[in-house]
């Protein structure tokens, strides 16, 4: 009969069609729709693209028809008219300064240094104010699309557990220097506490541990050559400031008679790996070398401009290949943790200091902030750029407001008009941290609370 | 009876209390509670702070608790834990250009402007095209706090159109060329219309006319002293672009031996009000030259550093008491309209530049995007700062967000820390224009969608 047949015929239809669903993967995450700015080796840029997230890693990107033909998952968002990007990378900073933002500006580096920043830290630092700095500067980097960044502070180790806990990647290093610390008074001190840090926390799916002599005119000869060999001894990189500013490079003159870097170079320093912040005060010789050791290099336009530190030359360097990220410093000397703003001015900086308006692109400035701050932290293996196999670290921006309207080139819509407010969704290691804007991770209202608190305490302490 | 004295005393009091409170002079609206940067001759900051605005100005300014016991209105607005500041002053753009926001970047200036920005404009900008470019850079401006702007460009009459209806400020231009221009075909159809706009709009409350050639090098000698003298004589400002380019100082000494300022001064065209924008390429002696004829200069960092134009001498000219202000340029070269990016990135500059991180403090730039900006427009009697008599022009900014938390000092918050997106609200001329950042003279949704139907056109018109 007729009607059986046509009974038969749909139940078999049914089957097949099960039969398909069934043999779609399962994934933790799904991200339908955006355009996808992969930043992988060939650029690819995916209109209607899509991830598929599975066990903190990306498992498939590619066009949005094919990822929902091939998985299915309890969780999809949709990223329709929105961004999709590799999370930011922060190359260097000093996190828990956050809660020292505005406190003094607009002085000499010395005058600022001596009379506010030292006094404001040796009276107020301990394991409570970078606990609570550490957590207003986490949630401002997460409301900013930062997923990762790379911090020297004192009582690291708190720092490290915060990140942790808000679900942010970080490459974290004990400050180590020739100089009474508010946790360690002694270098040796901080070694065996840098030492114990960097074991604990080997390992760990966010924390790389690091160790960080402050810099060359603050760490002896003897001292900078036992943090290489403890980094080289434990298998974890190496965070120094280099070559930031002129002060320095006469001080290693004077009692070195080379400059910063080929000082570093000749006492092995570079021999490992290496992330050197700032890295202003190079010639093309030691460029090279920069090169050869494979150092990666934080550069921070807004913190050099605003201390009148000096201008690195990235043309150069981005020429030569380095691995070269974009930083915000501390809050102190920048006032904020906006790596959009970073892109902005590195574009902007480095056309006017070269008279010339084709260097640093906007796709190399947005390089910088991903792919290139990965590259600078050697960590490009697991995050800065969407790829299969790598950490989902992924942010999903807004591409609707006024100030991003009309959109005609992706990467000069997100470099030269997209902000830190039009970051709407950010997931780090496959965990969402933040959702349409709302913080899932760090209590806003407590940190803000917190910060104030700590505020009239800083206040206090430097009118006594 | 004791009862019947307490009515009576209680009656008393009533009145007592009527009479008192009748007293109070009534406004249409009262802003209470807010830290009050007012940026008066002596920089008056009142924290608890309080504003009466009535027929479009500003009646008192003062403390809270007496501005509350002498005035009364229908409509107040709590200002607690936020800023009070003077509208922003962008002193220099092409505002309908924010259609061609990201059109093209990253290319020598004459590349840009033959290859992209002029075949753009000739092929797509007409009377639609300004309208809704208008609209959208408009929305943008008040969204950023914006309230009052200086723009030369084409179809200038429907810019002032759209920019009265949206309750905006504006010094308004029509460009005068010696080119066939979207609108006008010869110089003097264009003078023709300039005159003929100028006339209408000059007195209206929120329109400054403006007679605008276009530059040096665009304009003959002859044309040039036609404007000046159209300007002188209608009582209107002059605005046009100076010194911006090495190009521009080139073909002036080709063509008259002399200096864009030298050569500009000597026809005369500096004697009357004058707005110039950029003002790059100029010495000590034209900078004397530029006071001696209260010249107001429109500085554009971001603009300068993209086009890699140069850098103006702002903190010779800061020294020297010239009128100085902020703009964005046009959003083709910038690429939005916030001045609070301009802010901090003119104090940036200015150190890296001079070398000194104490040039362009954060006073003097928040300075120069209020107070500087209305002088630079010669429009400080009714604007610029809140003081009483001067019209309405009032920001309310949030300080409570992640980035500008904590806060130790009002001016470094605001330059260094304070993003577009914390405006609040916004009153140009005494009318509420934002209020809890929802658009109230605009719709915002209408001018996406209308710029995206445009984007479209415009990507058609460079293919074909």
């Amino acid at each position: 009969m007729k009607t059986s047949r046509i009974i038969i015929a749909l139940f078999a239809l049914t089957l097949l069609f099960q039969t398909a669903y069934s043999q779609k993967q399962n994934v933790d995450l799904l991200i339908l729709g955006g355009t996808v700015v992969t930043m992988d080796g060939s650029r690819r840029v995916i209109d209607n693209g899509a991830l598929a997230i599975e066990g903190g890693k990306i498992v498939a990107v590619g066009e949005s028809a094919d990822i929902a033909k091939r998985f299915k998952s309890t969780q999809t968002i949709s990223a329709n008219g929105k961004a999709v990007i590799p999370g930011l990378i922060n190359t260097h900073t000093h996190v828990p300064m956050s809660l020292f933002r505005g406190i003094a500006d607009d002085l000499d580096l010395n005058e600022w240094l001596t009379k506010y920043i030292f006094p404001a830290e040796a009276k107020n630092v301990n394991e409570n104010l970078v606990r609570v700095g550490t957590r207003l500067g986490l949630a401002e980097m997460i409301a900013g699309g930062t997923t990762t960044f790379c911090d020297m502070y004192y009582f690291e180790d708190v720092i490290a557990q915060e990140t942790e806990k808000a679900g942010v990647r970080g490459v974290l290093g004990e400050t180590l220097i020739d100089f009474p610390a508010p946790d360690n008074k002694t270098f040796d001190d901080a070694m065996v506490y840098a030492e114990a840090f960097a074991k604990k926390w080997k390992g760990n799916p966010l924390i790389v541990p690091a160790i960080a002599p402050h810099a060359p005119y603050t760490v002896s000869e003897e001292h900078l050559k036992m943090t290489r060999a403890l980094a080289n001894r434990l298998g974890v990189p190496l965070v120094i400031h280099l070559a930031e500013a002129q002060s320095e490079v006469d001080f290693v003159r004077e009692n070195k008679d080379m400059t910063p870097v080929e000082y570093v170079r000749k006492i092995g320093l570079l021999d490992g790996k290496t992330i050197a912040a700032h890295v202003i005060w190079v010639n093309s010789a030691e460029i090279n070398v920069l090169k050869d050791k494979g150092v990666g290099i934080a550069h921070n336009p807004q913190s050099n401009m605003k201390l009148a530190a000096g201008v690195a030359p990235i043309p150069e360097m981005l020429k030569m290949g380095l691995r070269v990220g974009l930083g915000t410093d501390g809050a102190a000397s920048n006032n904020d943790l906006d790596l959009w703003e970073e892109m902005d001015t590195a574009a902007k900086l480095h056309k006017i200091y070269a008279k010339d308006p084709k260097v640093v692109s906007a796709e190399e400035a947005f390089a910088m902030a991903t792919i290139g701050g990965a590259r600078a932290l050697h960590i490009e293996e697991i995050t800065g750029s969407l790829e299969v196999g790598k950490m989902a670290d992924v942010v999903i921006v807004s591409l609707d407001s006024l100030h991003q309207t009309p959109l005609y080139n992706i990467y000069s819509n997100l470099v030269y008009a997209t902000k830190a407010s039009d970051v709407d969704t950010v997931i780090i290691n496959g965990r969402l941290v933040m959702r349409g804007r709302r913080l899932l991770t760090l209590n806003e209202d407590a940190i803000k609370k917190d910060a104030i608190a700590l505020r009239n305490k800083i206040i206090d302490s430097l009118n006594n």
